[in-house]
C-alpha cells in the first residue's frame, strides 16, 4: 500500500469509530501516543479514550487531507481539515493532525494527535 | 530551551519573516524538506522558496500553538491556528504543521511543513 492508500484506509476507520463508537478506537493507541485536543495533552491508550468519552457525540465531515513521510521511512504524516459538529451543535471548522508509526509491515499506531477548532476571525 | 520555548521563538521567527521577507525564509530549510500547501506538494528551500513568492503578500494572525515531541528526540511538533490575509482580502482561518528537525544543539531544520486554508461548511 501507498502512504496515500494507508492514510485514506486510516482516515476512513478513524472518523466512521470516532462518530459512532470511539471506545473501539483505543487500540491505536499505545502507552507513548500523545493527543493534544483543543490545548488540552492527555498520554497513552486509557487517557486518551477518556477524553474521547469526555468529548461526547461527534460528527465529523472531512474535507481536505494531505499525506507526507515523516522524518524516518516508519513515520507518517496525516493533516486532515473539515467541519464537526459537537454534541448536536452548528458544525464549526476542525482541523486534525496525526503521525502514524509502523510497528511491522502494514501496522502503525497513532504516535501523535492533535485536533483543533478553527472559529472567529 | 524547552521544547515550548523552541516552538515559540521559531514561530514568532517564521510569521513575523513569512510577512515582511519570505525569501529570507530559505535556510529554514533543507533539500529533503517538504511543503505542502493548499493541496500542492514542493521539495527542497529552492521550490519552497518559489512557492512563498508565488502566494505573493500574506498576512498571518496567530491564535493557538500547541507542541509535541516527535517520534524521536530530535523531532519537534508544531501546530498553528490562526487567521490569514492573502493579497489583501478577507481573512481566512487556517491550520499549519510543522516538523523541525535538529541538526545540533540548539539548531533545527524544517523536515515538514503543511498549510490548509479552512473556509465553507
Amino acid at each position: 500500500m501507498s502512504a496515500q492508500d494507508v492514510a485514506t484506509a486510516f482516515v476512513n476507520h478513524y472518523y466512521t469509530t470516532r462518530d459512532s463508537n470511539p471506545a473501539a478506537l483505543a487500540s491505536l493507541y499505545q502507552p507513548g501516543s500523545t493527543l493534544t485536543f483543543e490545548g488540552t495533552m492527555v498520554q497513552g491508550s486509557d487517557q486518551i479514550s477518556a477524553k474521547f468519552q469526555q468529548i461526547g457525540q461527534v460528527k465529523h465531515n472531512m474535507k481536505g487531507m494531505d499525506v507526507q513521510p515523516g522524518q524516518n521511512n516508519n513515520c507518517l504524516i496525516i493533516f486532515v481539515t473539515g467541519s464537526v459538529q459537537i454534541g448536536g451543535d452548528n458544525p464549526l471548522h476542525f482541523c486534525h493532525f496525526f503521525q502514524l508509526v509502523s510497528t511491522g509491515p502494514g501496522a502503525y499506531y497513532v504516535h501523535n494527535e492533535i485536533f483543533r477548532l478553527n472559529y472567529g476571525l
